[in-house]
């Protein structure tokens, strides 16, 4: 049946509580799909169908009914700890075997849920184009000559190829939106701290949270219903604030036109203006900002220490394999020694007086639209120049977590080559809910 | 008249509102007092009769009930800018005149103080002593062959001899709260970021906050009503969050016996002991915690890449002029070089887990009470041991800044050598006025 499954939240759960779907059902069938030839470089290592088995047969004498998530699969990006699992950050050598799934992961199995497979990803996520991987390059699920975008590229194509209902990734930089953009899907990056990162392996411990890819932000809301919750064992985990609302008639800030960037690409920047419209269709208010100081903000955290904390995240393994790392993601991480102590205070500092400033974009608009990314790339063009377009995929996406945003990348409409293009709005912190009961109107409007 | 001068806020206040005492009389008869040889080594800049008179004129034609600190004279630590009068932080090389006063110190002016003179300090606030200054080793307000304490010295000397009714320090590891208990003071140590530090010469930027030297906590209490509030110049200046109160049979934590530390002093360990059956006689319960989770924090800042900060604060001037800066200075300042910014990020790592740990301690007590120093030293002693001695005296106060917490230093009695002893009262973030508030009842149980 491949591709004709349909593996919508709501509607699976129809099927089970109507007894016509049994999860061993939908285990059985599921394997058929994912067991096929992985032309797209999805996964790192999938359940077989015996494993796959073990979860299902656990929900069979379970009331439907009595689990968010019953039934439901999903899959895990390969820097998520999946219990009995090899987790490799994309790095073979790098493996580790944990006996406890991280937090997030536990909840969701708990809720329900179905473990799939531990997906591709950019070599210890760090990347946004998804071909930073000894798995191979993970492939565009809409036309694999083009990238899937990164790091979390195998979790956004699980989903995006019909394999899972939802797919975990982590979100550092941009790395569950970028591919939640390239292959039509809703990326919700939610606050950091708000979903517990234990059992995670860190890319940058003080900015890193993990993300949630689906097909529809209803299902996007769903999930995080699971999976959040404050956890004493992270100690970045933030008891949640109550949930900011975003108001009817809210306003909406759009960077100004020469601050937008879409690297030469005139449909896309055609999509977003589409998007805009339909945005203020729905209620908007549109309000042009100044966008530089969140670009100073995106640029402190390319340029800037940062790089230091994935140097310090697997320091031990660096420093005695450095050739098992590939030399892109070596060179990158190796950037770490050019900074000392007193340049990273200074660049706390420079950040804190950026979020300061920062605050007050807030006073005057509710949420903040942007492109997801300005453009995409073929594989053949990120591998001509591996670091402008991985730089360029970032300039949207960058600050997101060094001020401290909750945001939601949105299916946007597609260039007349089938490439999908995304917008992705933000808002303060706790912002989650409202965020993504806007970016299901959003979404929704684009197909009336 | 001397010494016989009763600068009491409250006092002063009564002799303004009867028309006792006027601004400029007060300051002609303080100038007498201020202006004798300063054996103490107190002062770097006096202010003449004629600037004092400025202020004081200023006042002459307004309402003494219209301003909360009306003809109030204070005194001003040397890393903190007053308008047109040089800022040291304690090195001549590094002076600069201010055109602006820091906003604490205008906020005080605006509210009818009047400054009286720039305070010795510890050369770039660091060290705990009072001794490492090139104005020289201020010395103790009792017995001047003792230390006065540090880096605040000054400040809290010219309040204890009568030359100001309060006067502001700063605090990042202890600075505010030493050289109150060596002064029989109380040295308020205010939640960070609820007075701006805008216009302070930095230490520690993420940890530093400006102090108060006064008489008494109701002193205290009106200075800090003044000197608070929210600097939108100031990016770690943070919006008060609800003032946290402290029941009225409040439980207060004391380290278990063999985490106390008195250096060899038996007399301040009975001084400490009769301090804590005096809160249990306001009415508090005595639980005895661990109070290893903040020993651990406290060797964090002393051990850890937090001296980059001091480097960070003074970089162009130390590249160029090191010599200009006292050896011990130098050296620890140096101390930076041996930090990158992967050690910075682990041990920020680290400092959140023990945060993290750290929060459960309120779970069972209100308030903390330890030792402000478990002894004190002659200014000999310190010269002959300067790093361990100074380090002793960090013993309980410098974590408080590391784990966000409030504190009051309160006088607790006399050794037999008449020097003075003292306890700290902590509790988290924002409990400051209801620490005051004990600790004034502390205080007045001394002398009941």
């Amino acid at each position: 049946m491949g591709k004709t499954l349909n593996l919508n939240i709501k509607r699976l759960r129809t099927q089970y509580l109507s007894g016509e779907m049994t999860p061993s059902k939908l285990v059985e069938t599921l394997n058929v799909l994912i067991k096929q030839q992985d032309d797209h470089h999805i996964w790192i290592r999938r359940l077989s169908l015996e494993e796959m088995l073990v979860f299902a047969n656990n929900l069979e004498d379970i009331d439907p009914a009595s689990l968010p998530l019953y039934g439901i699969p999903f899959a895990i990006k390969d820097n998520i700890d999946l219990a009995g699992i090899p987790t490799t950050a994309g790095c073979p050598d790098y493996a580790y075997v944990p006996e406890k799934s991280a937090t997030v992961v536990q909840k969701l199995i708990d809720a329900g849920a179905i473990p799939v497979g531990k997906t591709n990803l950019d070599q210890f996520a760090t990347g946004l184009v998804g071909t930073r991987s000894p798995y191979g390059a993970c492939k565009n699920s809409i036309n694999p000559e083009f990238i899937s975008g990164g790091s979390s590229s195998g979790s956004a194509v699980a989903v995006a190829l019909g394999m899972a209902s939802f797919s975990l990734g982590t979100d550092t930089a941009g790395s569950g939106r970028v591919p939640a953009a390239f292959n039509n899907l809703v990326g919700h990056k939610p606050t950091c701290g708000l979903v517990s990162t234990s059992g995670v392996v860190p890319a940058c411990r003080t900015l890193d949270c993990v993300s949630i890819f689906a097909n529809d932000a209803a299902d996007a809301a769903t999930v995080l219903d699971v999976a959040q919750g404050y956890d004493i064992e992270d100690s970045y985990s933030r008891k949640a604030l109550p949930a900011k609302t975003i108001p009817k008639d809210f306003k909406f800030g759009v960077p100004q036109a020469s601050q937008l960037e879409f690297f030469g690409n005139e449909e896309t920047r055609q999509l977003f203006d589409d998007a805009v419209r339909r945005i203020e269709s729905i209620g908007g208010q549109k309000v042009i900002i100044d966008f530089a100081p969140f670009r100073e903000v995106a640029r402190l955290l390319y340029e800037g220490p940062w790089v230091a904390e994935r140097y310090a995240s697997i320091q031990s393994f660096i420093e005695t394999k450095a050739e098992s790392l590939l030399p892109v993601t070596k060179q990158i991480i190796s950037g770490a020694s050019r900074f000392n102590a007193a340049d990273t205070f200074k660049a706390l500092y420079r950040l804190n007086e950026l979020r300061r400033l920062n605050e007050h974009v807030w006073d005057d608009i509710d949420v903040l639209v942007t492109p997801t990314a300005g453009t995409i790339y073929s594989v053949m063009e990120v591998e001509s120049d591996p670091v402008k377009t991985n730089s360029n995929l970032g300039y949207y996406t960058n600050f997101m977590n060094l001020l401290d945003l909750s945001a939601v990348a949105i299916p946007a409409g597609f260039q007349s080559n089938q490439l999908p293009f995304g917008v992705t709005i933000a808002a303060p912190a706790f912002s989650d809910q409202a965020l993504l009961d806007l970016g299901g109107r959003l979404h929704a409007s684009l197909n009336p």
